[in-house]
């Protein structure tokens, strides 16, 4: 660290108390939601355009690593300060301004999604992306990883909803990619290749989305099934219906049983430990009421048994379930490998008889559920960190796993991105050539490699390194 | 030319007749719908995957440009192979393979855009994009261009559909980006910054599509203003009450003009001359007919005139209206200056006085069509090329019409792209940072610099250069 010491003093005086220097603030910034601490040499809380400026024209000049962060809800370490040197804290930047006639926002880098939402809200439209952590994850760090969620099979995810960006590039210069319109072809697209990159090659401060009408209906549908391979195949009749649910949401046997432990009842009465696929439709009241009779069709012949909401109360309840199964898990082990895999619709079956597999060979807990409508699904390899044959299984299923979502033609990661947890498998995911594409991009834009380093392309195996005993807001309960 | 000649003659021997050196071949290669035609040294027609490494690792060794080329259909010349070289002619690449369930179709580069739109509609699915010239054109170009449309507003542009790409780095690599999923997050995304780089960053040989459910039902309003300004505000109070027509097209008074000098008869009966609205609504019957309530409410306050179509061929009978206004334009004068520039919604008023201004100032017809949803605007410069007076003046206009669109916060080209048209007004839409940053890029991904040279960074006044007298199938009646 004190390599950057020098730096840090020079920074410090030109920016006074906006720099932190102190233990807390150090510790504070040192770890995201992977809860992998690295002590950074400074945080940074910019008041300016021009404090960012100074302190990527320095950093960039001295090469001091400089790692930018939001909430620090990031589940894979990408916005942990990996090799040091300075914190560049953007939760401070939350203005927010919607333009209720055009259907967008201006967004600071530091808005919280969730106030996004709200304000989106109040003037009839809406913001579909919805990571988990929502209340606490701001939309720089959802925009640094292409943030998904529960809204991604009908609408897209935060790439989709992005129309423009500004911000800084390495080396300090301010920059602006795209338009407040829908249509922009005026040179390289480097706005869609700063979004989901991490953090690696700028910073955005400033970004203007696009929003939605807010739906005028929703109508909500719990549906219950036999074993996975019965929900999957009915997820697949659904959508060669066209039927495009608003959010579709599974959770396998395993998830169930522990929502069904945390709250003492069946998720589904008569079925208990039965998967589920739960349902929601939104839209116009027209829209939703013709797509409500070719859901019941369908559940009629597809699922085992089903329910409606009777009212939003009603809704909230079935959702509310669906929201405890992810930290019920950690009563079948205290450590969890959380893979945002995802597979094509295709390949849902086939990747149910897989899951299986794995659960067998590797005799750990595998409970699963996730997004149907996009295919993302959530895998979390459940292992007690202190049982070395635990373990070691883990670590051999979790690299099964993203082999085998990659030779089922999916992805590695839907919505969390690489950061440090993925690393190792990115070249599961991507041949030699790719990798060099992106790594040159990476030294064209950031020639000296300061922005967020060591993430990404060195493999990083999270696992075997001691994570902090901490509860985060935004954990699951 | 002659200095690719030993390279040619090598490539010639290696892929036989694929590699056409006649004149006429080399002649038809020579230019796209801009009609700048520059002579290159051959045009390869590939069979495989092979053959295009070969093309690339030869040309990237013995520095030869290479130009991909599908239909040729691009306006602003970003097809013409400026700096000789090769033509790699992907139109043979046809091939469609729809996934009817998972709403997702595979193509080949070559396939024109059109033969997506039936094969999609098959099967009940429906593939947004569509360009004037779909006929024609094909996907290939369309993710070169970031192709857009009259379904821009509502469902976005090619961008908005690409899930994955695979093709060719310059350097003869073969590489995949993304997933035939709805979510990706795995690695920096390289898929989006092909997307409209013109040719300029990579080959696309075959993309994954994703489709949207056919709408089942339609509806069309043709709406009737005093003048353009009325027109204008009045779709602005359409958007603020979150209506989202699937088509919404404007035809100011000279365009309307333009219309009925073909036709013989008004465009709106009884107000003829007046700048109209034409409207689509698409969706689901309850969903069409809940917003049909609301455009008519919106109308009998905000239009002049409005009129329903009854059925589908008086809705084919108001969009004949639409396509004939374009090619009536070269009555006004025997050259055209296309800018499909974009204006942000505020700025629409505005927008509208600086084009009264730019009339007066210019003495130039400048008829005005285009898609309100999303401020893509298509302003047609009239001059005739041997008036010295006007030529000056058309050139002057063009640039006056960059800087304004730019200072209103749109954006030089929505929808065409840059290649040569636009060249001259990156620097307008781009300061210099971002433009170094484009260029890093490209040094990063194209060392050699062999694909599509001379394009998009470099100024070229199109306006000096003379261009073929001929007809191409897709240029307007």
């Amino acid at each position: 660290m004190s390599d950057h010491s020098q730096a840090t003093r020079l920074l410090r005086r030109k920016l006074g108390s906006r720099v932190a220097l102190s233990d807390e603030a150090r510790f504070r910034a040192s770890f995201d939601g992977s809860k992998l601490s690295f002590l950074p040499d400074a945080v940074i809380r910019p008041r300016s355009r021009d404090d960012i400026a100074a302190v990527l024209g320095l950093a960039n000049r001295r090469r001091v690593p400089v790692t930018v962060r939001g909430a620090g809800t990031s589940l894979t370490g990408s916005g942990s300060p990996l090799r040091g040197g300075w914190v560049l804290d953007l939760s401070g930047w939350r203005r927010i301004r919607v333009d209720a006639e055009a259907g967008m926002a201006r967004v600071q880098a530091g808005v919280v999604v969730d106030d996004l939402h709200r304000a989106a809200d109040a003037v009839g439209w809406f913001y579909p992306p919805d990571p988990a952590s929502k209340k606490y994850c701001t939309i720089g760090g959802n925009i640094a990883c292409n943030a998904g969620g529960m809204h991604g099979g009908r609408y897209g995810v935060t790439r989709d909803f992005v129309l423009a960006l500004e911000g800084f590039l390495p080396t300090g210069e301010f920059v602006r990619w795209g338009t407040p319109t829908r249509k922009y072809a005026a040179g390289f697209n480097l706005r869609d290749l700063w979004i989901g990159s991490e953090g690696m090659l700028g910073v955005v401060t400033e970004a203007t989305v696009r929003l939605i009408p807010r739906p005028a209906a929703r109508w909500t549908l719990l549906t219950s099934f036999t074993d996975e391979a019965a929900a999957l195949r009915a997820a697949r009749q659904l959508f060669a219906a066209r039927v495009q649910p608003a959010i579709c949401e599974f959770l396998d046997r395993f998830s169930v049983a522990c929502a069904e432990r945390v709250s003492g009842r069946p998720v589904f009465p008569g079925a208990a430990g039965c998967p589920v696929i739960l349902l929601e439709l939104a839209g116009s009241d027209g829209e939703v009421a013709d797509a409500r009779r070719e859901v019941l069709a369908w559940a009629k012949t597809a699922a085992s048994g089903w329910r409606e909401a009777a009212d939003r109360s009603e809704a909230e309840a079935l959702w509310a379930v669906r929201r405890t199964c992810s930290g019920a898990m950690f009563e079948l082990g205290d450590s969890k490998l959380n893979e945002d895999i995802v597979v094509p619709l295709a390949s849902y079956e086939r990747f149910a008889r897989f899951l299986e597999r794995l659960r067998r060979r590797s005799r750990l807990p595998i409970p699963t559920f996730g997004h149907l409508a996009d295919g993302n699904l959530h895998v979390n390899i459940m292992y007690h960190a202190a049982d070395r044959s635990e373990y070691l299984r883990a670590e051999k299923t979790v690299v099964e796993l993203m082999r085998g979502v990659v030779a089922l033609g999916g992805a590695i990661s839907g919505e969390h991105g690489i950061g440090l947890a993925k690393s190792p498998f990115l070249a599961i995911q991507h041949g030699p050539a790719e990798i060099r594409a992106m790594q040159a991009v990476k030294r064209a834009l950031d020639p000296n490699g300061i922005l967020n380093p060591g993430k990404m392309f060195t493999p990083f195996k999270v696992w075997e390194h001691p994570r902090l005993r901490i509860r985060l807001p935004w954990d699951h309960k």
